[in-house]
């Protein structure tokens, strides 16, 4: 990838090697900061970032979130995408191009509610088969409906973010609760779709109404404590054992560039009732790869996911709930039927009897310092690929204010 | 109550009766808008509202939210509480003094994010005996922790907001599920915490913190659709048969104000984790009253509540979740040992078993055009009462574009 300084005009050229996963087709919505100045929105192209402020002349492009451009709709981003595709392949002002090494990206929405669904029927049965030996894995509601909860949109964390080592309630061998640092801290390697377009409480968003509402994906990794959670969670589901962290990718790649991911979804049984029946197909053939201190450990395949993203917003709102732009919705740990497709550690592990190989050592769940690096990748047009830009944080060790008391 | 206009210098003297709820020791805050002009800072006094910013300058109160009035902290808010209470024991500008009726009052925080709690020991029993009659009514968690959970934050209204009934799943009565309008739809009735001062990623809040960090309290009616709960609900907890709508009262009562209403916790055992023991008393001595269109059925009293907010807030924090000013916790459903003070509809009927007189009918489940009140009140300072401001909502039908397919 070069810079081309096209003359002494200061226009600009940004090459991009057609192998690049951030070429002109995909061009994912971000916030950043040029050096020494206020947060803007920007597109990725290639290893650099495009300031849209400077190409467009609209302040939603000054503002330090997407909200306000999200909020204009479908048919605004189609108009934007396509003056930005148009502009990056002339010359640029080189005050608007940025190496992507000297910017800071911060969390590219302000997220007003964060749901995380369960949507996965491996990651389901893994699940179940570990927690539930001797019954069904999956509950009888799991083929009827995409199940769901509302986790913390407070601490949902860009990127890069540093993550504590979270303190908590967990059973002890004796049988009593104890309180100290998670020692089941794992992952969970998800999709996050954003809302652009918010719905009005009481009115119910139709199935086929995904495309005008939802404006794109971002890669997201749901940090879990399993013992905290495993204590806590009857009968009213993760609390704490999830609200400490939830880190997001600073990309938010949109549906538009995903067309030539779209894909059918995989059969379901029994047929879900109507209003989880829409027109248009809404599997994605996304592929994960999760990288535990730099080594991949797992390709989760979103192609697998039983419940699409357009049944996840649809059951969201059937009840009326209203949505606004910013809001988040994840798809839940993306795990394929083999062993190497599975999103969490937990699964990975098979619940911490069998330990993965990282690096030179082994691993069940995650250690002070590890770091977990979350990538992905679609089809793109003309067999090109489309990037997700990644998601990556490192453990921490827990807050010192308590973890003495817990040993004590 | 009078107004009594002190001359032509349009001043006033607002006079409340010695037998208000709402005299210059309650002063609850609020956001109004007074005729034809844009939201603000308030405060209730008897039946009137004061417009803060007319007392004070600081553009804080120009706000539509309590929100950046609530970041400034506990020092602040002494120095306007007392200054608000000086101004209104004398005379003030008439422009600063609304009639109540003539105001109309709007959600007054902004909040981040809704976490709701199961704090009642009566009420968690009496549910366990309602859903697993053969097992122990409290699950092994309960004495050791406050279970809670996220709700959705964006479907908090205010007092007065009409609720449509919710559709969604239900198991019908061939096992299979089917979709519709509930037909167990209920209420609880709750304290709301409404969260002042935040607390950063990564730093749980101590428990003894809890008056530095909440700002006052508010009455919470978290509507609730019980056959779509109970069908949803395995394994991440409730979604849908809550986040349709949580009504909230127009007024947060300071906890200054609480003050003569503190009481010892009851009696836990077995005693809480280190980080649940606190050196401060933070039980709340608050009789709610549940009316239904009109007539009390139920007589909730806060005093008996196990887990008091300040654990509430310090387990909220113990993983490290950071909080933000306006955020909004709630107690969960406060109901006591007696039949007739219990704070849900599913308690009074016993599942629906036995019939609610109502009027002159009887109920088990809400029905379209019902409304319900929650009101409340505490001991004040010399022999006073303080009222909480009420919360109240009516029923209308579900909405059409799902309610007819329903019935197919």
């Amino acid at each position: 990838m070069d810079l081309v300084r096209a003359g002494p005009r200061v226009r600009t050229r940004v090459e991009v090697s057609p192998e690049s996963l951030f070429g002109p087709d995909n061009l994912p919505y971000g916030v950043f900061a040029p050096r020494g100045r206020g947060h803007r929105v920007g597109v990725r192209l290639g290893e650099h970032v495009i300031d849209v402020l400077a190409l467009l002349d609209d302040p939603v492009f000054a503002e330090p979130s997407l909200n306000a451009f999200l909020a204009q709709g479908p048919v605004r981003w189609r108009a934007v995408r396509d003056r930005i595709r148009e502009a990056v392949e002339g010359e640029l002002d080189s005050a608007a191009v940025h190496p992507l090494s000297d910017v800071e990206l911060r969390l590219p929405v302000r997220i007003g509610d964060y749901v995380d669904f369960y949507a996965s029927i491996d990651h389901a049965t893994n699940l179940g088969r570990l927690f539930r030996p001797d019954g069904d894995p999956l509950l009888p509601n799991w083929r009827h409906l995409p199940v769901g909860y509302h986790g913390r949109a407070g601490t949902v964390v860009v990127s890069g973010t540093e993550v504590a080592r979270p303190c908590g309630q967990r059973r002890s061998e004796s049988g009593a609760p104890e309180f100290g640092p998670s020692r089941r801290l794992d992952i969970e390697a998800e999709l996050g779709f954003v809302i652009g377009v918010g719905s009005r409480l009481g009115v119910p968003v139709g199935i086929d109404e995904f495309a005008d509402r939802v404006f794109g994906v971002a890669l997201v990794n749901d940090w879990s404590a399993r013992d905290i959670q495993a204590w806590e969670y009857q009968p009213l589901g993760p609390f704490l054992g999830k609200s400490f962290a939830t880190s997001l990718s600073p990309w938010i790649t949109p549906l538009a560039a995903l067309e030539s991911a779209r894909i059918p979804l995989p059969q379901q049984s029994p047929a879900p009732l109507p209003y989880l029946r829409g027109n248009e197909a809404w599997g994605l053939d996304i592929d994960l790869t999760v990288a535990w201190n730099g080594q991949p450990v797992a390709h989760p395949p979103y192609a697998r996911m039983y419940w699409s993203p357009a049944q996840m917003l649809a059951h969201l709102t059937a009840n009326g709930a209203s949505t606004r732009p910013g809001d988040l919705y994840a798809s839940g740990t993306i795990s394929g039927p083999e062993p190497d497709q599975r999103g969490s550690f937990i699964e990975l592990s098979w619940g911490g009897s069998q330990p993965i190989p990282v690096n030179d050592g082994q691993r069940t769940f995650l250690e002070d310092g590890d770091e977990v690096t979350i990538t992905a990748s679609a089809p793109g047009p003309r067999m090109s690929r489309i990037g997700l830009g990644e998601v990556t944080g490192r453990i921490r060790p827990a807050h010192t204010r308590w973890a003495p008391a817990t040993e004590r």
